[in-house]
C-alpha cells in the first residue's frame, strides 16, 4: 500500500516525487516520459534561479532530486486508475500498469498535454531547430528574426503579438479568412507595423538545413498561394491537448478544453486525488507553476495519510 | 514610468523581476533585505531540482537570474504606494521609498513575513543552530534527536507530529494548561509515543555551545519548573506575521490573519496589484511556491501593460 502514486514524470511529477517522500510518504512516480514535455526544449532560461539550461538537464535534476529523496519511479504505464472503498476512512484506489496493480491512498494526476502538430512534412524534422509549440518559452532566442505563427485563433495573435517584441517581422499563417481573436488582440494584430496576417493560407512543407529556412505554402486562395517565404522560425498555435483519459474514467471533472479542474489547494472534485501541471486547468502554465502545484498537492496527500478522514 | 514594480527581494520578488523583465516588462524590484527570508536558512533540500543547497546560495542564484534577465534592483525601503488615477486606460502607482519616487502601471506586493520570536535568551544566538521556526523545513535535521516545539497552537500540534516522524522524543512546551489544537491533530499527539506535553511551562533560556544544548524553564506550576531540559533542536510556533502594511494602506483587502487575499492568477481587490509569497493568504506556502505565484504575476501584470483596460 503507497500513501502517494504519482502518475506522470514531467516537471510536475518529479517534483511531486520529491516532496511526498520528503514528507515521509511512500511514494510511487510512474513515468511514461522520464522528464516529460520540458525534455523536447533545447534552451530552458525561465526556471527560477537557472539562468540557462537546457530541457533534459532541468528534467535530470528534477529526476535526480526524487531519486535521492527516496521516491520509487517506474518507467510503466497507467491503463487504468479505480477508486476502491475507503479502508479505515482513508481513501484507496487501485493503479493499473502495464505489468501490475498497486494500491494507494492519494493520487497525483501530473499527466500533462500533448502540443498539437500540423503534421506538415519537415515539422518533426526541425522542432526546436525553429519549428517550436510556444512563444513565450522561445521567442526570445528570435531576436530581428523572420518568424511566422500558424493558427487563427486568439492564441496565435497573443503569440505574433508576443514575438513582435523580438522579432522582426511575423507572419500570422492562417487557414480561413478570418482570425478569430478577442477584439483588442485583433486590433493590436491590426495596428502592430510588424504583424502581417495570411489568410486562406496553410503550410505545406518546412525547409531548411541545419535549422529551418523557409515554408512553402499550399496551392490556394491566399496571395502567396503556391509560394515559399523565408523565414527563421515558425510557432504552432493550434492547440494543445490535455492527457486526462485516466482522470475522466475515474470521475475527476474536467473543464470544456478536457483539462482537470482543481482549486488553489489542488484539489480535484474526488476526494484523494490531486493534479498539477500542464494537464489543469491552470491558465498560465509554465515548467515552474507546475512544480510548484505539485507541491502543494503532496503537501495535502500528506495531510489525508496522515490525518485520514477528519482533516 | 515603469510597467512592473516589486516591493520585496525574496525568493517571491527576485522570481518576479525575472521573469517580468522575460515578458519584455520595465521591471523595478526594491529588495530591503535583498534574498529575503532564506537567506537565514542554513540548507534547502526541497527547492525542486536541487538536492541540496544552502539559502544564501539559493537566494543569490535568483538574484543573479533577475540580473542577468536585466530587472533593475535597488536596495531601498518603500514607505508607501498610492493609486493613482488610470492613466490612458492603464492603471497607475506611485512608489514612495526613502530616496526617491517612482510610477508604475503594475505591482507586485512580494514583502513576506517575520517569523514571530519568542524573546528568551539564547534564541538569536542559536537560531539555525537548533532554534528553527520551521519543522518541514528543518525537521529532517533532527533525525533522531531530542527535540522541542514552543506553542500552544494546532500548528505546534502538527509541527511536533511532523517532528515525531524524525526525532526519537519531542517536547511541546505549552504555556498555558490546554493544548488548543484541532481534535484530530490533539488525538494523535496523545497517542504518539514520541510526544511529551509539557503544559504550564515557559522556555526562560536557551543554553549551549556550538549549537544549543538545553533550555532552562521559567519557575511556574509545570512539572519542570525552574528545572533544566537538554535538547538539540527548539522549533518556535508561536506564529507568522505577514508584512502587510504597505497593502493595508493602498487599499488590498487582507484576511484576519493579515495576509493578502489573492485568487489563482495571483491577483488583489485592487486591478493592477498582485501579491505574491509568505504574505498572501495562500496555505502552505514554501519558496518554490511563492516563485511560482510570483511567475503567475508577472504573466498577468504583463496582459495588463499590454492590453490596458479591455483585457
Amino acid at each position: 500500500m503507497y500513501d502517494f502514486i504519482v502518475i506522470g514524470g514531467g516537471c510536475s511529477g518529479l517534483s511531486a516525487g520529491m516532496y511526498g517522500t520528503r514528507l515521509g510518504l511512500r511514494t510511487l512516480v510512474f513515468a511514461e516520459l522520464p522528464g516529460g514535455l520540458i525534455t523536447t526544449t533545447h534552451l530552458v532560461e525561465n526556471w527560477p534561479g537557472v539562468v540557462s539550461t537546457t530541457g533534459p538537464d532541468l528534467a535530470m535534476s528534477l529526476y535526480n532530486h526524487a531519486v535521492a529523496s527516496g521516491a520509487e519511479i517506474k518507467n510503466e504505464i497507467v491503463s487504468k486508475i479505480e477508486k476502491l472503498a475507503d479502508k479505515d476512512g482513508f481513501p484507496q484506489f487501485k493503479v493499473v500498469t502495464s505489468t501490475g496493480e498497486y494500491l494507494c491512498k492519494t493520487i497525483l494526476l501530473a499527466t500533462g498535454t500533448k502540443h498539437r502538430k500540423l503534421g506538415a512534412p519537415g515539422e518533426a524534422e526541425f522542432e526546436n531547430k525553429g519549428v517550436s509549440y510556444c512563444a513565450l518559452c522561445d521567442g526570445a532566442f528570435f531576436k530581428n528574426k523572420v518568424v511566422g505563427v500558424v493558427g487563427g485563433g486568439d492564441s496565435a495573435a497573443k503569440e505574433a503579438l508576443f514575438l513582435s517584441e523580438h522579432a522582426s517581422k511575423v507572419y500570422i499563417i492562417v487557414r480561413r479568412d478570418v482570425l478569430r481573436a478577442e477584439p483588442i488582440n485583433g486590433q493590436r494584430v491590426q495596428q502592430n507595423k510588424k504583424i502581417e496576417v495570411l489568410f486562406n493560407t496553410e503550410a505545406e512543407e518546412i525547409f531548411g538545413s541545419k535549422s529551418m529556412e523557409k515554408v512553402k505554402f499550399k496551392q490556394g486562395k491566399g496571395k502567396l498561394s503556391g509560394q515559399e517565404l523565408g523565414m527563421q522560425g515558425i510557432f504552432m498555435a493550434i492547440g494543445q491537448d490535455p492527457q486526462t483519459e485516466l482522470a475522466k474514467n475515474l470521475g475527476v471533472a474536467l473543464n470544456d478544453k478536457k483539462e482537470i479542474i482543481i482549486n488553489r489547494k489542488t484539489e480535484t472534485n474526488v476526494r484523494g486525488v490531486f493534479a498539477a501541471g500542464d494537464c489543469c486547468d491552470t491558465e498560465f502554465k509554465q515548467a515552474i507553476t507546475g512544480s510548484a502545484e505539485a507541491v502543494t498537492a503532496s503537501y495535502y496527500a500528506f495531510h489525508i495519510c496522515t490525518t485520514g478522514p477528519s482533516f
